[in-house]
């Protein structure tokens, strides 16, 4: 820990994490399990909140559902008037995975509904990393309420990682994907290219679209490999991800993209060669997580902007010798330049068993270095 | 298992391995971890022997040290004999992890050792591959000895992996190391490469170099990475591989191949492009195991060949965008005839945690697949 406790934000003006209670340190353990509930998507953060009474006895629980839906804490406060009638959260104690939010978004408040609700002391984990909804303790505080923040921060950090990272930075995270053989080819001499890596990596994909708010490809690679880019072969919570095309050239009406918007799924073509600009875009579009899916050039232009902020590499054990590589041309010129990355996880995807054809695949995730 | 065990050469001519007996199968498993006190290098297979007396009590031990050395069963024996005098081994059982040898090599045929010691049973457990050398146990049956073949078989043969696969072959195993970027990079675009791979990685490489007979470059890696290709980095059981140049360019005498020459190092230069005609000679001089470091011309070569046995790969989590290819033309041109391997294992060697400098290392071993 570089930094000590005593600086953060969350706890330079009050009440710190070790002046919470045995009940309310267990209370904010069962917030963060409801709010992880639903996956790390959209444009909101996860959200638990648990209500206790004077006596640390829980009164009622809730968890965001999502963007358009209510807050934690207003979820809890309802439940509570449900089931307790419309004091029910008079002079409790608010249990909550973030700091109550201060802005009118699509839901008011909550610093309001708590106070409305006669809410007397708030326990909260993450301070709220969002400059338009922070400075709910502040206003908590100075309505008379007890506030005590930093419970557990680390986890309930860890449980927003990307949505934290992302409002930090101020634009969208982006995962960017790429296949290719051990020999750094996407494809062969003659072009084909289906399929170089595994069944097993190819349904994998569709785990990283389910966790993306946005997958994105060059129009180079709609045209010529005329992708859907939907969610088939995995779970997916909430809508599918928004389909995004860069660049300038026109997709055919008969693409699987074009049948896609047709049929009613968000596709947009963002006519633009910067990335800063694509990005831009995408966080006014509330996305908060981008899967670029390439091709090479696309994600050239990314990585020289430093907009890459992970890469999911899925490496086949096979050999091609010559053909397309799945990376472009990056800018660098000498080996003391090669661009470094952390290895966060090597899993090895299998086989499928039924099917001598089928190759196991490598996933490599990996972070550029920092110091870059 | 496809093939009935009665119809193995081993067996089929006499007792199988169900016919040995609780102390015989026992003293197998001491004969294979004496055995295994050496590493698998040179042109003899790894061999233990344990001499039982009629009681199933042991007599005396002995293993293999490497060619030119006395066989398991005579060093047994000696020993034997150097305990309880020259009738020492007289009504004795022969626990062997292999079939007695039947030729004149550096020493005598094991068979006559264990005929003159007065031997009455031989048990042993893999049938001796090697046709100059194999017929021990039907002379030794001819003489009147019990012959028990098929006890502990694949241990026996895994204790020998690389010597019976390359005596089946008539050839030496090949490994080709390679080393790249996750991209299939060797250099960058000014042709720096050093280095791409962490230190862990590097000095993995000594390690395969201390388990080949011979290590493999080709004139053109010789000259411009100037390679000493020793073992240094990694412990060494008997002598440095023989170090083994291919083509037709000469190396300056300044190079570090050629001081090692005048340091007295085995070194040789083939000059020839042919892949059989490198490994018809390696083979001559006894080589079993050969790494294959490049460059990526050689590599190609033996591959286009069918001659690589194994690849140990090492990718660098780090991307160059262009640069020469770790990779050579394989001769493929669709995906269909894309270049599959079996994934033995993959490793992460990781980074040297007080140097920030250096980076982990993935390491891919793969073997072709068979129905290449």
């Amino acid at each position: 820990m570089e930094q000590p406790q005593a600086e953060s934000p969350t706890t330079r003006a009050g009440a710190t994490g070790a002046d919470a209670t045995g009940a309310e340190r267990a209370a904010m353990r069962r917030a963060l399990e409801l709010a992880a509930r639903i996956p790390p998507r959209g444009p909101n953060p996860r959200v638990g909140c648990v209500l206790l009474d004077a006596d640390g006895a829980t009164l009622a629980e809730g968890f965001h559902h999502g963007a358009g839906t209510p807050h934690a804490e207003v979820e809890a406060l309802r439940a509570a008037v449900g089931r307790l009638g419309p004091a029910a959260a008079r002079g409790a104690t608010a249990v909550v995975t973030l700091e109550p939010c201060n802005h009118h978004g699509r839901t008011g408040p909550c610093v309001d509904a708590l106070l409305d609700a006669g809410v007397r002391r708030v326990v909260h984990a993450q301070h709220d990393p969002n400059p338009a909804a922070s400075g709910g303790a502040a206003r908590l505080r100075a309505a008379g309420v007890d506030v005590v923040g930093g419970v557990l921060t680390d986890e309930a950090r860890a449980l927003n990682d990307s949505w934290t990272r992302a409002l930090e930075l101020g634009r969208p995270l982006v995962t960017w994907k790429v296949a290719s053989t051990l020999d750094g080819r996407a494809a062969a001499a003659d072009g084909t290219s289906r399929w170089i890596t595994g069944r097993a990596a190819r349904h994998d994909v569709h785990r990283l679209r389910a966790a993306s708010d946005a997958v994105m490809v060059g129009t180079g690679t709609a045209l010529v490999d005329d992708p859907d880019l939907g969610v088939r072969h995995a779970p997916l919570t909430g809508p599918q991800p928004a389909r995004v095309v860069v660049g300038l050239r026109e997709l055919p009406a008969s693409s699987r993209l074009a049948r896609a918007a047709a049929a009613g799924e968000t596709v947009a073509q963002l006519r633009t060669h910067d990335p800063h600009e694509v990005l831009e875009q995408l966080w006014y579009q509330e996305h908060r997580r981008v899967l670029l899916e390439g091709g090479p050039a696309l994600a050239a232009a990314f990585w020289r902007a430093g907009l890459v902020d992970e890469v999911v590499a899925y490496v086949a054990p096979a050999l091609l010798g010559v053909g397309a590589s799945a990376v472009a041309d990056l800018g660098i010129g000498t080996i003391a330049d090669a661009a470094r990355l952390d290895l966060i996880d090597v899993t090895v995807l299998p086989q499928d068993p039924a099917d001598p054809t089928d190759t196991p695949t490598v996933r490599l995730t990996l972070r550029p270095r920092k110091e870059r």
